[in-house]
């Protein structure tokens, strides 16, 4: 394999977080000072990725059960890390990220009950040990988040509502997963407070990663 | 979780081998005789699985590396074990399954080339310790086996041929396999000679069955 050389930012967080504004704004932030950037997302991020995304973010909750998902989302992650990931990294590009293994482990793992170490044993046997050099976590109290949310898929026409129609508890768990994420490795992740406003956000979003040495 | 009191039969072996009629005609035998029955298949068996089996099985070849053929394949399966097998073993019906995990081990594994006990592995810590008490391998050479295969999928409307699509040599890996398997696990395993006249393969089949106090 040939040597990474781009940076592998992630944005995590719960759902109305605000990750996506924040990406593009990087992605804007990035491209206007030439830094080449990929802007990508999970689940999905190829043809095959994004069909596995409607199967896992639309339909019934009961759907699928916990073991199935994580071999559903690692297996769109496969060919995500394969077929776009990598390669933008060894053409020296910035990939931004809205969620990655972090949302796996936060929502499998926190949400749905599964063991974090066989996450990560999984991930180490399929994906590899492709990992971000950059988490951001944005942080944002459950109920704040999925009031922003359900908000946002009332007026869209797409049908992700799987995960948001869980409730306060399992949203807070997955916050909670996040910020243990961070406390763990908090040389590659940054905490941000995401119940500010989005210029603020964003703002200290750039600033994490001029830190990093990406901007 | 409830003893098991029905019996698991697999069947197992490449395409064209004769699985689904042999299937039929064991389904007919035993409901003939009054044995309550449940005739399923893999990649699906639920409405999830179909869905999956429909990714799997249609479209280019180059849509799914293995490792993602592997997850998808395994999602699939435990949905169906978890919704369909396991709750009809334990009402005490037989359950005829067309492919089971052998074929994982044959197509991912000798195939596509992943450790065999990678596969075993991820069983054992998703589906759990489900295996067939008896796996009939209808055994055929490549050649016959394609040639019978393609023919149907010639006058089929469904479009399942991205494993057809491999050459003989994949095919001839894949037959080894589930001889391999049964040469070493003989106690659970029957070998069909499937080139025979279909007739006779299906009285074969029975008295595997009858031997295994099935029938």
């Amino acid at each position: 394999m040939a040597a990474r050389r781009g940076t592998f930012v992630a944005l995590e967080g719960i759902d109305g977080s605000g990750k996506s504004g924040a990406a593009r704004h990087l992605a804007a932030h990035l491209a206007a000072r030439g830094v080449p950037v990929v802007q990508t997302r999970e689940p999905g991020g190829t043809p095959e990725g994004e069909v596995l995304r409607g199967l896992l973010l639309s339909g019934a909750e009961e759907g699928w059960d916990p073991l199935s998902e994580l071999l559903l989302m690692t297996a769109a992650r496969i060919r995500h890390v394969q077929g776009v990931i990598l390669p933008a990294l060894e053409a020296g590009k910035t990939v931004l990220c809205d969620r990655y293994v972090g949302s796996t482990i936060a929502y499998q793992g926190a949400g749905r009950g599964i063991d974090e170490a066989f996450i990560r044993q999984l991930h180490a046997q399929t994906v590899g040990d492709v990992w971000p050099d950059l988490t951001l976590v944005l942080d944002v109290d459950a109920a704040t988040g999925l009031a922003r949310s359900r908000g946002r898929l009332a007026e869209s026409a797409v049908d992700e509502g799987r995960f948001e129609a869980l409730d306060l508890d399992f949203h807070e768990r997955i916050r909670a997963s996040y910020l243990d994420q961070a406390a763990r490795d908090p040389a590659r992740h940054f905490v941000l407070a995401a119940a500010a406003p989005a210029e603020q956000v964003w703002e200290a979003a750039v600033e994490a990663l001029e830190r990093h040495a990406v901007a």
